[in-house]
């Protein structure tokens, strides 16, 4: 490594202890290690994923975990009721964690749960999770229907609770269709644009311009599948993806959602693939799938200092990098998750 | 009706305007009527049932369904998120709703469903509901076992994250080993005194006792079947059977609770009886259940102003009536729902 770099690695670490840090998105495996390197990577705040197939009742018991969570892991994390108690996690050197649903699976048909959640804590719900949902459709579908009757009930409702809309794994038109619907900013939390790499889960540049224009953003994924090279990709080609999109959304737009599922077994991978709605796999799926690799640069949540120090390598001013980092996040969940006046 | 009785009316109506007034217990059959009455009666918040017999999934279903009434009636009612938001509904001329288990059958077999119903705004739990429950002995079963091991647990998880130990429904066994184990203070939501009607669901002085020794309270009840005479009971009997308990636990730990189901279909009553749990009744119990008249000095929620009324004549200070119309739920629930520091 030259000596240009050791400086510049210097410069970014002195950078990165000023900024407040959001991770729009992760699925660990979360044990006290988890939270230690979230907390030696200097993370502020994580959106966790409470739910993926699970129904009302189960997704009681996955927030009941949380409370388990907080009571043996105190001094290094808390929960987080607002966007000010992620301030308030910086100031304690605890990291926040706030949660989330991948799927509309936890309201059931029932639209008074997404207040009742919202009051458990969960700040955002995508409309689908891969598959038709009674939202709208997924992103694996063949058909994109758009947004259902259902749907348009439940984003008035999340409007009006304060949940933020998050499209990551739904497909192109239902996604258009929410975000033309909602009157509130729509994220998607943890994707990549399609120009990096053409994967169903990545997003068209009018999925991208359109978030822009709700007021949300693009939480940009380090998960292998959604990267160009997979788990090659260099530190390099991930900045120049974010400069590209900075171009075509705006950098105020920008935010992290890593996607990390630190030390998840294997079996994890098919409970999220399959739920308990197949038992038969597509022709080109592997029957017992396996975890890629983490790219070098983000193996765990200790490495988010790498990636301050690539947009700095990349030419991002402090402040762009402060917005990319964590406050574009905090931003979005200060304008998304109040009650809308009653 | 004298002269005299008319001036008294008066006082006490001049009176009753200035307290805070806490019902300890209703399970009416909410609509905007009802929430009216309350408003008529000077009512600032009102401890209001959620579940006899649902599961957690039903629960979440039942405090929807509030969130729905916030919506269309928030100029009459709001949700009471900690004990000064009860001041704050009294400033505001709304009623407060805060929610109680008369049962501990929502959080099923699982203790960290005590902490997510917690952070529902549920702010009492009923250890047991009649029957033997998973925690304890209800005080209809003709054996009393006591606290279970599951129940050890669930008391200390109750004092740990502030929601109260309401025994109002269990045999004396079990609630006086609940006191006995309870860190904090141990309340009888609603019911009266054996003394003043020797039926199961009433209270012996040795547990009054106790409870007040624990900083509990007892709700007074103004169900017929608790009270002395029934639905002939009149204000003055009641009034003194509130005087000898004053004498008895110390007027600073007696409240109203007043078990008000108003208008809700007989059907209602079989619910509440039977549940799931039996389809043959007991030798001495109507096949077709029927709501007993409340008596005429406590109809419905517009009638809370005889009751001061009922104590002033009764000799009692206002100190004293401003204890029992609401302060001291107030300062029981200042003290027992709380969580406590982490």
């Amino acid at each position: 490594m030259s000596a240009k770099a050791s400086i510049d690695i210097a410069a970014a670490r002195e950078l990165h202890e000023r900024l407040t840090v959001v991770d729009g998105l992760q699925y660990s495996n979360w044990d006290r290690s988890v939270f230690q390197q979230l907390h030696e990577g200097g993370v502020h705040a994580v959106h966790v994923t409470v739910a993926y197939w699970e129904n009302a009742r189960e997704t009681l018991s996955r927030i009941g975990e949380w409370g388990r969570r907080y009571a043996a892991h105190g001094d290094l994390i808390r929960p987080v009721a607002g966007a000010a108690d992620i301030r308030q996690a910086r100031e304690e050197g605890r990291v926040g964690v706030f949660y989330g649903f991948q799927n509309c699976s936890p309201i059931e048909d029932e639209i008074d749960l997404v207040a009742v959640f919202r009051q458990l804590g969960v700040f955002l719900m995508q409309l689908t999770y891969n598959n038709q949902s009674l939202l709208g459709t997924g992103c694996y579908e063949e058909e994109d229907t758009g947004i259902t009757r259902f749907g348009r009930e439940v984003i008035r409702e999340m409007n009006r609770v304060g949940m933020i809309i998050d499209m990551s794994h739904s497909a192109e038109r239902t996604t258009l269709e929410a975000i033309e619907l909602s009157a509130r900013p729509v994220v998607v939390s943890h994707a990549n644009p399609l120009f990096f790499r053409d994967v169903a889960r990545n997003k068209s540049e009018r999925v991208l311009r359109a978030l822009a224009g709700s007021g949300g953003l693009l939480g940009f994924s380090a998960y292998p599948l959604h990267l160009g090279g997979g788990s090659e990709c260099t530190l390099d080609a991930y900045c120049d993806m974010i400069a590209r999109t900075a171009d075509l959304m705006g950098v105020e737009h920008l935010g992290i959602g890593t996607d990390l599922c630190h030390r998840q077994p294997d079996q994890v991978l098919g409970w999220m693939r399959n739920g308990r709605w197949r038992r038969v796999l597509d022709g080109d799926e592997p029957e017992s799938p396996r975890w890629p690799a983490q790219p070098a640069w983000f193996r765990d949540g200790s490495d988010f200092p790498n990636i301050t120090a690539g947009l700095l390598a990349r030419g991002f001013s402090e402040t762009e990098i402060a917005g990319i980092m964590g406050e574009n996040w905090l931003r979005v969940l200060e304008q998304g998750i109040a009650p809308q006046s009653q």
